[in-house]
């Protein structure tokens, strides 16, 4: 049984952008964009080994995702949980789904370099906040 | 001299969502979406005195805050940096004008109570980092 409220799991259905927040390496907030899909227990999004996401959260764990809905903006849904796996395996496939729910196409892959270091960062959802 | 790229300073003209990053009571992070606006110094966002984000910035005044344009999700501008005021003064005129800005229309006063807990939260921006 996942935390997500039912009413809101559209939301990874649509090209709704998640914001991440993590901790950077003085203990401050940081936040920034990403696609996001969920498979009715984890939340995955792509990103790359090295970055700093990737050195935030392998440092603490901790993880606050927050989306609108692109069609009604004060309709929101905020998820907090930890990351328990960077996933090397399928980083591709997931990063070309999530091209097309937000693109409607692949990722190209001249883009998705350097391919080794693609990797899906996976979440589990603790605690969500919804409004509308 | 604001650190905030003109290239990306119209975010601040559009109803781009920005998601608000703070700490948490445990460390942890924590994102929602606020309205926000931006006078050429400081950002400011309509909040209520005594709500999670007030109490989060009143413990740890580090903050940071992410939107994409609304029309091309991929250009986006992270801002980092420290609240320095919580105003009450001109607090309604802030919410009404941000409510012009997303809604089109004055925010409601009977959905904006307690009126006498309205503030605007006020942040110096420190850093930037723009995609897009």
């Amino acid at each position: 049984m996942t935390v997500i409220p039912e009413s809101h799991r559209d939301l990874f259905d649509l090209p709704a952008v998640w914001h991440v927040a993590t901790i950077g390496p003085s203990g401050e907030p940081q936040v920034s964009p990403v696609w996001a899909g969920f498979d009715g227990t984890h939340i995955r999004f792509p990103h790359l080994e090295g970055r700093q996401k990737w050195r935030n959260l392998r440092d603490d764990d901790r993880i606050a995702l927050s989306a609108t809905d692109p069609d009604s903006n004060e309709r929101y849904l905020e998820v907090r949980g930890r990351v328990v796996a960077f996933e090397h395996e399928g980083a591709l496939d997931l990063l070309d789904a999530q091209s097309q729910k937000y693109r409607g196409d692949d990722f190209p892959r001249e883009d998705a370099q350097p391919l080794d270091k693609r990797i899906s960062v996976v979440v589990e959802p603790l605690h969500c906040t919804t409004m509308g």
